[in-house]
């Protein structure tokens, strides 16, 4: 069942809690001889990283990552591929007075209903810490499809989205929101310094782009590499939605407006399935949107109970990202590093 | 790797295509002692059969299903219980003039990609005929979880949505749309006969709702109720998008407009979560929306090209669904029963 | 969890009971463009079919296998191949004076205690007969490895070894106990006769041997060759021991007697090991041998009880193998196969 | 598929190398609420642990064991468990004149036809040094089956087995062989004595005894509690065979011998299965053995080549157990309660 386990081939299971002594994954089944060291997973982490300006958690932590087990000599074995990252600031007192209350719109509570109990200290399990973990996974993935390039980005934050004619792919790293268009990239910087200041927050969404993945990846039927790529969005923290391609909006076209054209080559006149047909890879660009909503955890007081049932209102104070949308384009790249890596092995497996 | 299975406790495996003899599905991990016939079955099916009324595809099958195991007197006896259909009215003479061209917006190309040639009567596997399986399957998941309903509808038909204040479910089996706002309904009729007559297509957005699903189902991090949900509904055929609760609209709220305040009980002010926090669920209705893009099947002509790779139009002339939403609404509830009865055993196996 | 499932790329699940309508096994992840036919399976399965000799149960099935998915114009299309085999001699009411006792040796009240209650009619899903589905997935298996050879043949019956020095692999399909010793052969004959007329049974030890394994096949630690090949061996039904290459009788050897000196090449001077060092082939044939209890249906009576508690005796009249091995050597043969070609495809998805 | 996991419910994955930084095991799927502590896992590595006694390697290891995760205020939480072992006596030079050479016996040679390299330190993954990951997470699985007492014990070393009526349970502990029987402990301790100075090496077999584990467990067919058992089993370093009840010797008796006729109760009147029918437990003792090959690694010369092929000889200095069977009877014990905690919350996954 693997609770803690994704993938099917290249496989890797994550563990640890917001405020434990450290968390980490195993990535298993990964092809040997692959040159891996800790410096190929390092920069990806240093992406997520918390703090790195005013407009993400102020938590500090290096996000250093061990490779601990897997690789001799610089190469990966072909054995279990252990990564940790230890926990450095845990200031878990910043939550010792929400240890009875339930935070509207986190885990608190289904946690408690579920399992009896629950590690208040910043989320346990629940928190968007464990995504480190995908990010140092989906590293090693990367290697596994060096054919494949993979940029994610927001394109809306608190509803204001991107003017499509001002995508910039250079702008994406040259602001702290990776917003592909300068000009919305200062409105978003003025929006969130005003949501902050006013104990708020905002939803994003994140759309992500592989080049690269020839066609034949993915499996009819229920390991359709769009299936895949649902559940492993759908898993990131404060994701509500997902769509391949046009998605929700292909549901207002018409059969011929949708309709992907092909010419000799094979090229696709448009790209409206987003690289997969029949859950199989086209050859084209997998384009993947994803819905963030915006961060719970806000100064803005909301009503809410204790453990006991007693009615409350909370103020949740600790370090928080204003939109958890940013920090969340780095965890959907390692996500979708993830699946088509699997994906390229689970093909090979059966058509060699 | 399973990739036809479905489902971690309660697990399904459907096999067969659209022309071949039979389609199929073994239920495996189902709990014994738990009454099941043929005839708990066959409602469902007749609900997602084609040629019920002139808004869905001509072809005629009865989908009469067979159980040919695991059941003794009339139970469940927690053996494999394997559901057949056979299948009746197989024009696949309709198909042999596209043998040999892609039809875009199809998986002809992508299944010619991934295996090197493919059954091209009537799309083979790839056919929307495989969520019959799904939906026999998904009656035996109803009888796992009697204490939940579950109600699929469309919210939106080709770019016109409902009215969400004219929302009456007793309308939605009186029309053939399932939709749940008469006027709406009336809409649709005129809107769809003319798209059909104009060789063309709609899309939809289908609304799930389970009621009663009770707080603590689901499980962190990749067994979340909402990733399994998305892996669920992506892979029905033409499914573009998946949200929970608010979706996409939740990355446009705040922080405090987006959160679900507590109240003694406890009870919801709202449920913009779609009734799962932390991929667990809160007690309130599970609230899923799934996109299906227009039928890529359509007597418009597209360009397209043939396995040779010579350019050519195509002109999909076979007998399909003007709107394949429609009858993708009793598959969505069946992979919503399949999921939260999975979820439910999965549930009892870690917290007793 | 896939309890009645059995692989990792190359996937088969089975259903069916002893006396329900039919038995069939779904292969997934085969893979495409593989020639077979029906005539491909069936000499198989007539291999381990009731009734071929007095030897075995009376019990007539002509146990003729359909297709009923997963191929087109005679290839394998890379979908699940579902396959199905009607039961035809159904004698159930043999049976009904047992419905209420329990056959010692038997699954009757370990199912009755697990599942609360039991399809009585000839052992239902706990019959042998349940093997008759992996002979023909095993045939299926086989297409995907036709680098290698099979071969299971009894090496002991009733305490009764082979001649190790007169083994003649020309002598296993010349008498109905696949006895490749012709003189062990006739003596038991003569034991078996005496046996069923005494209303007794006994037991056997099949040996498989698989020649053409490459180095390679098999991953540590947990999907080792060996540990998958014991599973599978296991799970057949009166199965009580496996052992691989010298098996128990290495546990008496001294390190040096027990070592596979290499030579160039490389070559081997001997093969204690059985074909499998570390859980990985070493390229040597793969030995395996599996003990089966004798046949616990037998005319002689047994003390036991039935649902209520109370004490009785049983007789088991039916019809039944008076020695359960020797048709569980084709099923022995069968389940290498899975394993082989499971693990072959598993080698190369990791490792290319 | 999962390579470095086991189990289905209670599943647990294991990384690391003999001389890597660490080892460790993520054990995933664990009921929540269950107080666990590191002094409730040492204790059986301390077991297990090398260099206890002279008839164990001399390598040095604390073996102490931290959990990073999974557990809050002393009790799990529901989530992932990291336990991590540091390794701290890595003499890797010892192995370093051996990196070009393979070691009859051992995996060097199948790793590097698998894999193209192999990090040579000290067997590297294929060391038993991982199995005290297995012991560690097995210590977790016995608070999931507090109903159930598990022992295992020599019961031959060398060839020479104990007298069965000279059994005596407290003797097991009394001695560096985990044997029950006193004057076969003092036979051992000479044979292996003298072994060790000849530069041999021995192999043994083990017996694994689980009381208390009720009527129930286990599934068909392909879940069956013995499968399970066999495959834990088997993936044990230099595991070789397993048994369940009489195992082999079952094979040599009659139907009526081998028959475990039931009383009121219900009690049985003998336990030839060794507690399992039908793949599903009895209600009686649980029995298991297990074949141990002797150490690969002796003093002894043996033929063998070196990478490049050429033909030389290896004498294999080290550190090494003179009868790995030896430390072999805690790691047994470990995949029992592995198995049948897994079991047991599958059992009531499915039925409640």
């Amino acid at each position: 069942m693997s609770l803690n386990s994704f993938g099917r081939v290249l496989r890797i299971t994550t563990w640890g809690e917001s405020h434990g002594r450290a968390i980490g994954a195993v990535v298993d089944g990964c092809p040997p001889g692959l040159s891996l060291s800790e410096e190929d997973i390092q920069p990806w982490l240093d992406q997520r990283r918390p703090g790195a300006s005013r407009h993400t958690t102020q938590r500090r932590e290096s996000d250093h990552v061990r490779i601990v087990s897997g690789t001799f000599e610089g190469r990966t074995t072909g054995t279990p591929i252990s990564l940790i990252i230890d926990n450095e600031d845990q200031r878990s007192k910043d939550y010792s007075d929400i240890a009875q209350v339930y935070r509207p719109g986190h885990a608190d509570y289904t946690y408690d209903a579920k399992y009896g109990f629950r590690d208040w200290r910043g989320g346990g399990r629940s928190s968007a810490r464990e995504t480190a973990a995908r990010v140092a996974a989906g590293a090693v993935a990367r290697l596994v499809i060096p054919e494949v390039r993979i940029s994610a980005y927001l394109v809306e934050l608190g509803g204001d989205a991107i003017d499509r004619d001002a995508f910039d792919s250079a702008v994406i790293a040259a602001n702290p929101f990776h917003c592909p268009d300068a000009a919305a990239a200062q409105r978003w910087e003025r929006k969130l310094d005003e949501t902050r200041k006013a104990g708020s927050s905002l939803g994003a969404v994140v759309e992500c782009f592989a080049e690269g993945v020839p066609p034949g990846w993915g499996a009819p039927v229920y390991a359709k590499l769009d299936a895949e790529l649902a559940a492993a969005m759908m898993s990131i923290n404060a994701a509500k939605g997902v769509e391949i391609g046009d998605g929700f909006a292909a549901a207002r076209l018409r059969g011929e407006e949708n309709a992907d054209a092909m010419r000799a080559g094979p090229t696709f006149l448009s790209n409206h399935a987003g690289g997969i047909l029949g859950g199989i890879s086209t050859g084209q660009p997998v384009i993947v949107r994803v819905a963030f909503k915006p961060t719970s955890s806000i100064l803005n007081p909301v009503e809410t109970i204790d453990r006991d049932g007693n009615e409350t209102e909370i103020v949740t104070k600790g370090r928080h990202d204003p939109c958890v949308g940013i920090r969340g384009a780095p965890v959907v790249e390692a996500m979708m590093a993830l699946v088509l890596a699997d994906q390229k092995l689970l093909h090979r497996a059966q058509c060699g």
